[in-house]
């Protein structure tokens, strides 16, 4: 991205209408991530930041991702929310702690730059709705299932079956699944 | 701040419970800023974002400041918003442009880095809410009025004469107002 | 900014004549910035760091502004100096806390990134002179006054005089004065 | 980490003997990663960057991973190794695109900071070993199996059956494994 | 460095007196550098830059350094300056390309992060003074010469005999002088 | 350098083939250093990391110099190698303070920013290899004793003499040599 003339600048280059004002439609999984990064705003170069709109179905998630360039911070607009994060590697007795929370309207909560994170709608009758800012203006985002099992070309089935310590042919079928993607 | 021991660390270390949940009292000038950043949440340290929930009564507003460690980005959750900024000092023939635009629900909208802004809410009779995000962990925030005239100790008020084009008499009234804050 | 290749590069890309060499004709607050920063040195891109001198008429001032995108380290040359900024707001018993130091040829002053400061020249009848060098190449610079009541288009005079605490014809007429610039 | 009196320093605090000397004992999957990061010398506080040894038994695999703040280069010394990573999300048609590459001795591969990737040493009968650097004194390891099934406590097999498309009892067949970090 | 609690700053912080007001004795290659970085003005913690006078004697200079962590860029206040830096390393046919000029009163040049660099006074009858700001509150400087030959221990003179060309007796006479700096 | 859309790019923007696979010739000091940086591999564009083998012949030196935008982690390969950096000026006694170590295969040196290092095989008879990161994509190189003799144009004798303590005939003496670069 060029930087534009500071006085050739208007409004509209720092301004998105109806961004995030009512539910998306929220894919299998049953979520909808609606992220106003620096594609959308062009004014938001080098600024560091964006925000996002997620929708969740009842009983919907927000898959297990993370996001290589940015620490999220979220707080809870509508429902109630499952959340947690594991942490990277630690050392012997080696594990990966798994911290975790009930949301509910109002409260805020962060996921660490990098780590795996997810939100999930433990209500199975209402929606829930949440606001998510990210600590870069392109903060990328990894769904872990869609990018390890849904990836093009795919990872050789050898290879992954040993790391994820089953069957071959668990791997293929679950490289045979659909893998829907409900941001990017 | 020091880091904690990561395999210390535990869930409250990235949570604030009821942080943004329900409209807070406003102030005189009509606004009041919820800020979540590192000293309520620990976990934020080196981060870089932190978020706020931002009440409006009705013809309130968010007076004009900036953030001097922080651009900021906003979506408004209810109401309508008319909000702006004003540029650095541009080459003559001299000018700080400024950039406004009204905003409704789900419209998101950036303030650059340091840049003077503000959100004014133009409806006589209905509240606004609005979340932003910061691209720091403590953004900082300098209401300008309260900053030059509310300082303590005073500014001279030669100086501010002098710079605001106004009578000696005219910054000694202003000095003399209390000077209330929204947020810190 | 593109990057030059280095073998082409030369010593007019890390040069510019005679930039602070003698004292400027000051504006009508009596100071005059000559700012040396990427767009009168292409070889500062990327490098952080720019420089100016400033010259202050008897009883000039560098009225309050801020840097968006810089601290400033200021030195006397010649001359006495009054100098000051305010911190950003802080928590209840709020109070944005004013700092000042009068300073004499050779002392040194910091004013950190994004606060709002001034430099007043007390002597009434001596000129004075400073260096000072900020921390970007491209620090950009507010002068609060102007941006606030003179920017292009003005502001709404409801939402200042709300927020400055003064009458609406108190606005009109700052917004109706030449707003003159000493720097940008 | 606090700082040393540079005059303090010594050659022991930018030092790590027989660190990267020969090769370790291979894991379960048939690798093991020696990092020397600014645990093990502390001169390395704030430099930014870190390197380490690998080992790949026959047909062994350094598994799918990411670094949370760090892009990784490597080098292969010994051996042949097929190399991977995932791209981040992408816009519909949406898919994670995956690049790989065989390497032989001398070759050179990047792994961009965040993104999923993997090495796996194709031949039967011999061994590989390879030197990574990674642009981070603290660059973490999140090996994406463990983190997913092997957490601490365990996530919710409702959240994960979901996420990866399999019945309940899949994913606890995956979380009753045992999962052996071969870095941290 | 630990930062201060916000409330309990004040001017002292922000400001060193006299710091830069008058001539030093100049050393023996005829230069006095004095700098006032974060050990002087604690308030410069974090906020990348310093600011340093420099006294040359007549035929004095500011004898080829280095600042690992910092650009400078320097005005000249009084006298003539003959200043110049080399690049680093460039592709066959290989050369460091020497970029120099001579500077008058107020002119501005740049010496880029890590490049070696010179000021010296032409001038057999008159001293000159100069102003330099750099891109760090803790810039560093290294004397080559002093550095090379004047090290505490010396650095083995066969090691250096064969980098520099010469004889390791002419290394021995040159490690036998006395290396004084003109600043740290 | 432009960033490619994340679509288009395949695995050669992330590789190179051979780089590092076997020694090169090592010139008059008797050295080679490889680098792949951002100009072998376009991919590392703003990733903060490069990688080099250098190898030295018995007795061979990788003479004194500066990476002026990286730190160096390094690890032996085959051989024995002396090294060392030397510190940046300090406070009186003023001293620059040699830091030096022998390292056997396997062993791990670090060279922080912009300090002068080198590396010497002191084994007459077999040569060394070692493997260094350097944490930016494009580090550059200083060899001191090339820039400072070697230059193009040659800087003045005179300057030199003064800085270096020694006859105008010695340093008319080091210019006429030939200065091979051994990386760049």
């Amino acid at each position: 991205f060029v930087c534009k003339n500071p006085m050739e600048v208007n409004a509209d280059d720092f301004f998105k209408a109806a961004a995030l004002d009512k539910p998306r439609v929220t894919n299998k999984v049953g979520s909808n991530v609606t992220l106003i990064n620096v594609m959308q705003i062009p004014g938001l170069n080098t600024l560091g930041i964006s925000i996002a709109r997620i929708d969740y179905a009842p009983l919907g998630q927000n898959p297990a991702h993370t996001h290589p360039r940015a620490t999220e911070i979220l707080t809870v607009l509508e429902g109630t929310l499952y959340v947690g994060f594991v942490t990277s590697n630690q050392p012997a007795p080696n594990r990966n702690k798994f911290i975790s929370k009930v949301l509910n309207k109002g409260d805020v909560f962060v996921f660490p730059v990098g780590l795996i994170h997810f939100q999930f709608n433990p209500n199975p009758h209402k929606p829930a709705v949440a606001i998510a800012a990210l600590s870069s203006q392109n903060p990328g985002a990894i769904t872990i299932a869609n990018a390890v099992f849904g990836s093009d070309p795919q990872i050789s089935d050898d290879v992954l079956a040993k790391a994820f310590q089953v069957e071959k042919n668990t791997i293929d079928w679950l490289q045979a699944q659909f893998w829907e993607n409900n941001h990017n």
